[in-house]
């Protein structure tokens, strides 16, 4: 690998765990972690959909839609209240348990994370786990091809010089597609995608990054 | 509804029963629908995200490299000659039963079939199925916002006046959001999906198609 002068973050799934909205799920199903697993599913679908559809909504839109369709495919139903507990289940997702330490760990090199959350919904989240004061940026995007070139935008050091941190395999093939050193966080022992295109390096947590 | 003036079908899942697979499957696995299940899901998903990156290969290529990840992720394992069993049996999908019934019953407007599926792919499971004469085009493309215009461009026809028909929720939301009337053949009872658009019509299988 070369030398990495920052690091870019994926948010939902690698620093925010998305299962942590299981808890919520309780209060409408005896199997929150098929709701929340479907749930996510379908949030990462619609994204992709809708940028090939050129028919953008904002990240929170989506995971309200998502929500909505996996409540009804799994012939479960919640009413306004119990929406709107879920949704919010969202603004304040538990951070994995090593991320606080690999952030500090990471100081002196800037550290960034790079998400299709609305603003909003990231502030959120960022505050409500006590990890301001470890990003020095936070940006968000609209999901397109031209989304991983924010990241040096906003960094100011080329791609190949950082190092862009996901645990979500499609997300490592695209940034490893576009020229990012790139580090695969696969926490569950999960297979490689097949789309062409190989992390630099697999860690099986945050605090085992370079 | 408008005058409808042709028709055009999505293939995989509408026309030809991808879960015909299942019986090649059970020489690897004792849960050949799991298997046939997972494969599709990544199929679709490594056709959206490559059309995201910009990483064009052809179908045939991204349904083997569905397959290779789902035996994987499954635990399973295939050896040269299962593999090749299991992708030939997609040249031979089997057409679901109403099909040619309701393909004979449209006679006289055009029938298209537009589909993501490589040309070699799509002339073998047509000719094995024996679909050929019912057919008056069949057009393949590259995933792209653009597909949609192809349906169109091959039968001379604007799509307000054609009716897209398909049994993938997603397809009919890009669909009707380019422009054409839609029918969504919902063969399981699944729910709507949460993209913003809903099919003018929704069949239970093709011959109830107007």
């Amino acid at each position: 690998m070369r030398p990495i002068r920052g690091y870019v973050f994926d948010a939902y799934g690698t620093v925010f765990d998305v299962h942590s909205v299981v808890e919520a799920g309780r209060e409408i199903t005896g199997d929150p972690v098929a709701l929340s697993t479907l749930w996510r599913q379908k949030q990462l679908e619609y994204t992709w959909l809708r940028s090939l559809m050129g028919a953008y909504v904002d990240f929170w839109t989506v995971t309200e839609a998502a929500l909505r369709y996996s409540i009804r495919r799994l012939g479960l139903s919640a009413n306004d209240a119990q929406m709107g507990r879920l949704m919010d289940a969202y603004l304040s997702l538990a951070c994995f348990p090593e991320v606080k330490t690999a952030l500090g760990r990471l100081a002196g090199r800037p550290r960034a994370i790079l998400s299709n959350g609305s603003p909003a919904m990231l502030t959120a989240a960022v505050a409500a786990s006590g990890l301001g004061a470890m990003l020095d940026h936070v940006k968000t995007y609209k999901p397109s091809p031209r989304v991983y070139a924010l990241g040096p935008e906003a960094v100011g050091i080329s791609a190949g010089e950082l190092l862009f941190v996901s645990s979500n395999g499609w997300d490592v093939a695209g940034a490893k597609a576009f020229g990012y050193q790139v580090a695969w966080c696969n926490r569950t022992g999960a297979p490689e995608e097949e789309l062409g295109v190989r992390a630099d390096l697999i860690v099986s947590a945050l605090d085992a990054l370079p």
